[in-house]
């Protein structure tokens, strides 16, 4: 499959098989992909974990308006992001670099995010959105579908992975095998009102 | 190109050939495939705004450290939100759904936004970084390299696009042919510090 038609077919899905295992191979050949994705000053916020164990799947779901892909996915990813990341130990983002620009860098990290917690949380936002959607592309492609989610109560889900105080969840992403055609979408824009030249 | 080959060969790229023009096809390529990401309540909050103006990327260019790629790629992207898509006529993005589901799904949106400037934001976030991939996955496809950015003055990029008071910038995206080859990567964390199995 190439891209396009990974970006083409990709649709959200709800109803996935709840006997497809997938395999361990899959599951991590997906997440050393999502890690190659862009972020911000190389800080790489984004934390993923797998969850599971059932019983834990099962309160999740409790937290999640009950909605059946967070039991029935093969995958259930929370992808979350360490706010702090980008001041502990920043030279280790830069480490194979001359020191020079390591230093450089580091400065610049500093700079941009030390006392501003909104910027702190767009870059993390930003760097966990790009990742999970290179997961869910490249699962299009292993031939599985995906569901983004933040219909769920954060912070119980929070509580349940244990989420350090300084992290936070961006999303969980469902994947699996479907077992229901998507619907036709819902209600797109037309491009003219979402593309524009030069300014608004 | 496959998925894989997209995610693996994509690199950040600040040196461009400005002599190279991508074609009016390729542009609305790119954001016709970018408007297929999913994106929450499916309410499409991705603005983006195609600097074409030489002058104007200049001004750019001088907003963002004076950075050359703003000038030098074929193409740059400044993807922007409506922070206040969620509240403007809803259920246009349930307009092909029966009634029943549109109501619903309007419901839930006023439910999960009104009243909190975080949540709208953190969407927005979300859905046009997701947005963002998509764009830069295709580009490698069609034999572009791309820069995701943060390092500009988001406050002076907003004015000279003309961003409207309800919308903000995600981040600026340049596309374009590599004139240099990437360095290799400063510093990956071990799969290890960022994967997790059920909980921290």
């Amino acid at each position: 499959m190439n891209v396009k038609e990974a970006i083409q077919t990709r649709r959200s899905i709800k109803v996935f098989d709840p006997g497809h295992r997938m395999s361990e191979d899959e599951i991590r050949t997906l997440v050393e992909h999502a890690i190659l994705s862009p972020t911000a000053f190389n800080i790489q916020h984004w934390r993923f974990v797998a969850v599971r164990d059932p019983a834990l799947r099962a309160k999740i779901r409790e937290a999640s308006w009950n909605q059946a892909q967070v039991t029935d996915a093969s995958l259930l990813l929370v992808v979350c992001m360490d706010l702090k990341a980008w001041d502990k130990a920043p030279e280790r983002y830069w480490r194979n670099a001359p020191s020079r620009v390591q230093d450089h860098m580091v400065t610049g990290i500093r700079q941009y995010y030390a006392g501003n917690a909104q910027a702190q949380r767009d870059e993390g936002m930003r760097s966990t959105s790009m990742a999970a959607m290179t997961v869910m592309l490249l699962a299009r492609e292993m031939g599985y579908d995906s569901c983004a989610m933040d219909g769920f109560d954060f912070d119980a889900v929070g509580r349940l992975i244990h989420l350090p105080e300084d992290h936070a969840i961006c999303m969980m992403l469902a994947i699996g095998k479907r077992l229901q055609e998507p619907y036709p979408r819902s209600g797109q824009l037309a491009l003219e009102e979402v593309f524009f030249t030069d300014h608004f």
